[in-house]
């Protein structure tokens, strides 16, 4: 795991959840303990979008495949971080993204103010569709992003429909406060769950060169 | 991802738990649909043991650490495949062990005859106290193997206590039948939840050269 940088969100009873919604709090179930039955043993409960996660096309498609079609090469390979951060913006749109230069079947992670955030922020900055339009243009297989929705509040979720309709996996949660532009390898390894619309992920970012 | 091969089981609301038992069962849990909420999103209920998973030390000793000490390090790296699946005994022990050759710091990954058992194997193969010493002396970090538990209801569970106490960690619910003996390179990836005694995790192997 060496130059490997953990982009992942920690699960714990208190983590970030979208909206600071209940029901979408982990809860964690403790059923055996030391004292009572000589080892330790717990369950967990957890929105499958919780923290870092990867979206199926399920999730916003009526017709879209689960998790039973993924394939990990969609979300590991090569990656360029932009860096929304530094924007008085909240929407990263086209104009900010076409001063990058992208390959073809790159996954682009964009980073963002959110990173920062140390509650839930009701402004998230997130990508709105002609972002999405022009990534999907550019060929690109995934898009990371370090909100817990890569929309907010858009009629019809136009974002997830652009990428998840033409084949592009979305990546939520991220953690990328640390993280710098770049040319990076981005690993994303998820939980192996199947037929869901949803799956827990942890995710590596390793340097490759600057841009 | 070229190269690896997936040795996780699939985690579905029908995958095999020890023992049968209704509570180690995954529940799944739809929250919202298409018809009713425009988008689809579901829950997950599961022991933190189901499936391929990481006991931390807690799991079994009182005062051992949860996943807030764990490092990856412990669980990815050289690795060794030992094939005990054609043997006519149910214990794994050190005679059987001494046969190969470990290094300081291998991962020692036991395929038996529970990577062809279709249903809760209550006779499953598994590494006894002999085999868990032997191999603590040889200076492995970790050691994998394709039961739902490495030990086999032992009293004072002396498998776990010997590896888990010497900073060994242990994976379970390996899914190695398509898996030849050799050395292999490891790769476990575990969700990343704070504080628990037990990791759900994704791992691979890649192939290095045979025995």
């Amino acid at each position: 795991m060496k130059d490997w940088i953990d982009v992942t969100m920690a699960i714990s009873p208190s983590i970030m959840v979208y909206k600071n919604k209940e029901e979408k709090m982990p809860k964690f179930i403790v059923r055996a303990t030391h004292d009572k039955d000589g080892h330790h043993e717990s369950s967990i409960c957890m929105d499958l979008h919780t923290g870092t996660h990867i979206d199926m096309p399920k999730h916003m498609l009526k017709e879209g495949h689960s998790s039973d079609a993924f394939n990990l090469e969609s979300v590991n390979g090569r990656c360029v971080v932009v860096d929304f951060s530094k924007s008085y913006k909240h929407e990263v749109d086209d104009e900010f993204l076409k001063f990058y230069k992208f390959e073809k079947n790159d996954i682009v992670i964009i980073k963002t103010k959110n990173s920062f955030d140390k509650t839930f922020n009701y402004e998230y900055d997130f990508l709105n569709a002609s972002g999405a339009e022009f990534l999907k243009n550019q060929g690109v297989k995934a898009v990371g992003i370090d909100a817990l929705g890569i929309e907010r509040n858009v009629p019809g979720h136009p974002t997830h429909r652009i990428l998840l309709g033409n084949g592009i996996y979305i990546i939520e949660g991220l953690a990328l406060a640390e993280i710098e532009e770049g040319i990076y390898e981005f690993m994303c390894i998820p939980l192996k769950i199947a037929d869901v619309e949803g799956l827990p992920a942890r995710a590596f970012l390793r340097s490759i060169k600057d841009v």
